[in-house]
């Protein structure tokens, strides 16, 4: 039985808390560290049986019996206690990104180097969602043939506060990077060149910000391919997140799951349910997943399944696809890293 | 290019009429024959390249040059005209119901065999549809295996007038009777017995006419399968026409046809367009089809696709039905014919 | 924090077991008891945090910690163990069906009349099903209008062994039971009256059995509705499980749920996935739901979302269908009971 | 009744003869004239009762009673036909594209603008099609709001000869030429910039003959939505042809049509059909309803659906695309035209 600490008990750090407590097989969550640490959430934690909370993490770290860490601190924190966490000698799972500076993703990995025995992870949890799933599955066992061009459509059901965008590191790095990810994931290929196209259609406030809302974005990718992504921070209907992969013998496409799948037929036409309405929702088993994959490697010696790399390519794709809204032409990561 | 009389110009002999002019190759209509025909009907055939209009019907029959006929009159008189119209050595096509009176029927049949050089289809012409086509071929290609259970849906978007239910011969075999020839052309099985459910659900105003508006019957098939059709008069959603083949190696399943398939999705859910509304956007491109196969049979000697028997055998299960209803019990087609 | 036994620690047993130590909060199983307990029974329950184990269930009836019990033995036992567990003050989940002899079912009522303060929920799990509830959720909130029309789909992946069939009280009372649930469910209303045919079409040996493995039944409702079930034993596509439910303002249907919405289209057509396999892949939600919503009951003494009514209900349209099919004749629940 | 001519009766030549003598009504084809006309096809046309047939054009445009021409001819001379036939009085159906040549598209506009009285309508049949023209009025209604992002999606079933890849103008002018005139004609507004790659990745032929065969273009429309088409020459499971328009209050998708909606469930998974094969199945409705637009256009003195304009901004988007794949930087309109 593995014992994990958790770092920063915000919604994310809760939900992993959750899931390790009540379906992560091999693992519990021994501490939780946060340093605004609230009275209601160490009474829920303790109704899931944790026993230990802190307000400095580094109590966590200095714990021997504590074989990993959770770091779902604030994005600025990431690449810090990912460094200091591996010195210690914890294995790492670190939620998306590691960190809006390249240099500093480096340093991470330069210091994973050094700790071969040691695992780390990042946490792309669109990965261990079923659909796309069973889409990375149908492209790499080769049933569509040589990838053409892969399309992703990922919405959100509505913006953020204004003052979170100031600090988000932009649409990107903050939202469009999970799509970034999953063009590798998909692929299984890295990009060559990026070309965005943005605009602020959505609210004006975003704009004056100086962000966008809204974004269409094409790559080339290494193997060959066209990439598409399109970004929404609004969509009406809830949160929509579509794959398409078309390749020389076919196309797989996945769709938004559904609360239920009944159908009503009226004098008004045929209606289905809306997509889940957002993250939560749509991805609660994939962070169960991704958690339990995380606590089978660490107790199984195995490679993780999204490793640093993962974290540093989505970031420098982000970096590639900003200075191309900015300077108005395609930018090749080769310029960026 | 045979030359072909249309006896009836009511609303179906009108779509045929269109059909062999626009669309069926080797055929036209040379005249139309009908009691009551209006100067509009004229004036509209006459568009078509028809040339001919009588009153009586008799002056077709009489008209050497017209090798076939179109039985589209009301149902009373399909059956006397269909044997005049084989004595006077035409092929006929002969709308659905031959007649409500079995022994009529078996009279019709009784001409036919006196006449092997002529061809007498019956106009079930949901056989010809694109869908329908699809599912039998599914089921007699064995790509479901051997059939277990058949079920089909048919409602019809309202309700006829009560002076039409009065004089239709009942729901079974006014409106069941296409389900019924559905079964068989489905199966390609003989019906052995029938129990009939009925209610009125729609409309007391049928109740009051003697007759219901909603119906569930179940079948044993001669070839063991077991069958089930549900019908209503009103669907507020339109016209619907649904199979399901369930067999040992898989299920076939058809649904309805819309005017386009465009879904929109918004704050309310995610909606697509009801079935088209009735019989004649449906069905349209069947009729062309049936009346083409008609013509095709004539001109090449081929068997007709649907003949007296199909005419025959819905009108038996048919009476099976109404007699269960009556009697509260499970009728077999041998206490009938 | 109730304290739940469960006796009988068969597949369904262990499913329940793991719900509530997972993932049903204000509630913990506090024993096990099973004739023929096995070590590795033992071993699981043990890591999920249970405690004790007897071969013996009058333990779990003695223990005054204990406040509910979950009878999840054979069949034939529910109804004298109910007795017992009530008499010993226990809130009682029962598994379906309570007995196949009503007079065993109207025995537990009697005894359940007795207890007022005492819980008695009946397991049919369906009823718990995200999308028969959204079906259900249509028809009563009035969405579809008056019902008119109800229609069940039911079909195994494959049959369960002969040896199994042969005590399993034939398929109305093992199978469909679920179904016939499903019909008082849906429409809120009971059944008047019941006809059926059946087939054997799966295999001969379940014939030779002295059962059926393919059925088509009709019922009247007492609203005035009419519903068809059908049922099979093996569909080779896997666990088939749908409803449609029509009425004067329009139609609910609910169709089967997939591992994922992944649409693969190539050159011989456009593939989507199989329905899940069987009942503990489709219902695990459902379990889960079912004894959340039983221990809420418990705990803040509300009345239980299936009775005793609905357990001894689904019984008596069982035998009536039994009787039907016997006798070729449509039966009234009346004939019953 | 006008009378039309037809110049060019190649493929599409002959689809809108066989629409105007099948379907059209108020016109008819009085002759048709192609230089190398077959035995073969004066046949076919003699049977749809076409009587005159030339090999030079000049004598439909003599023909005093002839109100209308269809240029069909090959690409080079749609421009000066067009003048030729404006000159003589003509109304005019034209193909597309007008011309690869801008110069020679606005010397036609320049014609048509001394002929206030005649018609000049252009073949982008897709905004005839049933589902396009659903999508169209879903956007134009203001159901999904203001227009965010717009999709389209368009691939082949497979790759010409490469012989006419080498004539065809290239990838953007053949086949997406199609796709920027549907993202007029969703938007209802005019595109600003395009940013295109391209990628040779069904047949390494097609590179050789200078040109690409997958594509993913995006664009900046005035209207302040962005807009990505995807292309490719081949798609193994037909003719893809698909639009989704995503705006404020949701999004309104098309997909593509089949033969039939069976659908059928084995042990394999869940299988329905291909797309239609190609244009000719798919768009044979659209082709009869732009013919009969433009009749009635003519017939009625309307303006027509697609004016010259269309032809002109399409080529216009075709030349920026090319450009900017060339250069690998995004082109405004403004620098072609």
């Amino acid at each position: 039985m593995m014992n994990v600490g958790i770092i920063g008990a915000g919604r994310i750090g809760k939900v992993h808390c959750e899931s390790i407590m009540r379906y992560v097989k091999g693992a519990t969550v021994k501490a939780i560290a946060d340093p605004f640490l609230k009275e209601d959430t160490v009474e829920w934690a303790k109704g899931l049986g944790v026993k230990e909370f802190f307000t400095d993490y580094k109590k966590i770290l200095a714990d021997k019996d504590i074989q990993a860490v959770l770091i779902c601190s604030s994005t600025d924190t990431h690449s810090p206690i990912s460094i200091e966490a591996l010195k210690a000698g914890k294995h790492v799972f670190c939620e998306k990104p590691i960190d809006h500076d390249i240099n500093k993703i480096l340093e991470v990995k330069e210091e994973i180097k050094k700790h071969p025995d040691l695992k780390y992870q990042v946490g792309f949890n669109r990965r261990f969602d079923h659909n796309f799933r069973a889409a990375r599955e149908a492209v790499k066992s080769g049933k569509i043939g040589d990838l053409n061009v892969l399309k992703v459509c990922s919405r959100d059901p509505g913006a953020p506060p204004v003052s979170y965008i100031k600090v988000s590191g932009g649409i990107f790095l903050d939202m469009t990077i999970h799509d970034f990810d999953m063009i590798r994931f998909m692929s299984g290929s890295e990009v060559e060149e990026v070309f965005a196209y943005g605009g602020v259609l959505v609210d004006p406030a975003i704009g004056e910000a100086g962000d966008i809302d809204t974004a269409v974005i094409t790559m080339k990718l290494k193997n060959g391919a066209l990439a598409v992504i399109d970004n929404c921070r609004r969509a009406s209907y809830g949160y929509d997140q579509r794959v398409e992969a078309f390749g020389s013998l076919g196309q797989v496409a996945i769709s938004n799951d559904t609360d239920s799948n009944a159908v009503i037929s009226n004098a008004d036409g045929v209606h289905a349910e809306k997509p889940l309405l957002f993250f939560l929702e749509r991805y609660m088993q994939a962070y169960v997943n991704e958690i339990s994959e995380f606590v089978d490697c660490v107790n199984n010696d195995k490679p993780v399944p999204v490793d640093v790399d993962c974290g540093l390519q989505a970031v420098v794709i982000g970096l590639a696809a900003k200075k191309s809204l900015l300077e108005g032409r395609p930018v090749k990561l080769s310029e960026i890293l």
